[in-house]
């Protein structure tokens, strides 16, 4: 077994030589830009490793591992235009740098390209890439269209924002994870499993997300602290917090997620407070923890050796361990 | 052999049947919505035809023609969106009646979904459609960039048109009719000549749109004749005009692509006067003629009774024949 940034680095390799730049070059240049401008490349490692835990050659998932690297790239792309999103990683968006139609076309070009690079695996195991592919690709524009719905609906309830996170982040790691043993072409039952131990840690890697929006430290976390509460972002965070306050602090944190001052200090102070008042802060870092315990919980049960599990474990420890 | 109606009719009970509005709904309605505007289902009814003509049952194929009509209505959706245009088949285009927002991200929601239509065919029928599908709608990205590309530049040549409207119409054409004679399964040879003749009578179908667009009955066109020129589009006509007239005549259709007057009709009679004067127009008409033939030339040549390949003939005679 190679260590993540070993896999890392073999997956970057793969993806300068694959990834190039034709005519017409308009179509193509931004697809080159946004998947070059860095990232922590979680999802394709994970395509890699869980290939060799399944005992497979992790060369052998490249292709399904840059096909679901351009897929969330594509995602970005497009996501970010519907955001009206001007950064991305400290560079200009591919709506910024070119426009919206670029942005688009690329977008479109660059799903269809996630497909073309199944192609490699034979009938069998490219039916079934292609199969989870589509379906979770599916599902990641509907938690996206809930993600939007929700901006205007006041009626937002728990479960749906966390169906909602389940879509749009964790089915896509459970994805990633299930595509190695579609490669390594693990029996059904394991494929399962290590899908559901991925989409429990993105459900948990998600909220911590969201934690870390409102409490990480601002020095580690490189961004500004409390994004999601300047945008009125109805988090998990925010939901839980109106749900466990009394009915005066309720209307407050609703009346906070009503204004947009243009000085968002004294508002992102108000509502962490409400957040930690109402205990919707612990109550969210034992969501949190409660999502992990339970995606160690479908890991023990996976039929394969302790030494195998061990890098995916450690993974989930240190993608939660994480302040950033 | 059914008639190209039957086929149509046919196709629209299964489309109406498969599209249903779920949940998140502003996802799929404008699914649903753009699906049932209309249109001449000229694509689908390919499909199906050609597998008829290929000696399968036509219902085996309703899959992929579904694949092929959502595939090409999202392509509408999203090049609306880039053309900025309001109204499609006479009602308002997906942005419009929503958001861009919800254009961009229905349009994405249609293209994974062709895919998932071609998850009834077993794993070598799959891996076919898939492929034959992605290189196309590739292509399709690829003709509506250069078409982007060309609005500013000053030097685009008839090869470079022909190439685009090859990608961005002619493959499609070409595809819908493979599509059906994979389902069908039949020898290499018949899937690549049956291609042939789709992308051939695609880019004379093409041509003769635009040819239509300037010369077409203004009553039988039911739309504005002359719409390419008030863009000042670049096409088949314009850049055989250019090649063909000499330097005063080129120098005053330049200038009248460069103009972009409130009253239009005397711009686009005077364009039309050159396209005339210059030759162009019979050009056109020639070049129609050239790749009708080339098409009629490739279905002659295909292994397969005659009056298996009649309904083709018919179909492809009916299409040129059109004034509309």
């Amino acid at each position: 077994m190679r260590s993540i940034s070993e896999y890392r680095q073999e997956f970057l390799k793969y993806l300068d030589e694959k990834i190039e730049v034709k005519e017409p070059r308009n179509l193509y240049e931004p697809m080159r830009y946004i998947l070059q401008l860095g990232g922590k490349r979680l999802r394709p490692v994970l395509v890699l490793m869980a290939t060799e835990i399944f005992d497979a050659d992790y060369r052998k998932a490249l292709d399904a591992a840059l096909a679901i690297e351009i897929f969330h790239n594509f995602s970005l792309v497009h996501d970010d235009i519907m955001d009206d999103a001007p950064i991305r990683r400290g560079k200009k968006t591919v709506h910024e740098k070119w426009d919206i139609n670029t942005g688009i076309l690329s977008g479109d070009a660059m799903l269809i390209n996630a497909y073309q690079l199944f192609e490699n695996y034979e009938e069998k195991v490219f039916k079934e890439l292609a199969q989870l592919f589509t379906k979770t690709a599916m599902e990641v524009c509907e938690g996206q269209q809930y993600d939007m719905d929700f901006e205007a609906r006041e009626d937002v309830q728990i479960e749906d924002y966390l169906k909602m996170i389940e879509y749009k982040t964790a089915v896509l790691v459970g994805a990633s994870l299930q595509m190695g043993a579609i490669v390594a072409e693990t029996p059904r039952e394991c494929k399962d499993a290590i899908y559901q131990y991925g989409r429990l840690l993105g459900i948990a890697f998600q909220l911590q997300d969201d934690y870390l929006d409102a409490f990480g430290d601002p020095e580690a976390f490189g961004k500004q602290v409390g994004g999601d509460i300047i945008e009125n972002k109805k988090t998990f965070l925010y939901l839980k917090a109106l749900e466990a306050s009394g009915e005066r602090e309720a209307r407050q944190l609703q009346h906070l997620y009503s204004i947009s001052p243009i000085e968002n200090s004294g508002k992102i102070e108000a509502v962490k407070a409400i957040f930690e008042s109402s205990g919707a802060a612990e109550l969210t870092r034992a969501e949190i923890k409660k999502y992990t315990k339970k995606a160690f919980a479908v890991l023990n049960e996976i039929d394969l050796q302790e030494d195998k599990k061990e890098p995916l474990r450690k993974f989930g420890e240190t993608l939660m361990e994480r302040q950033v």
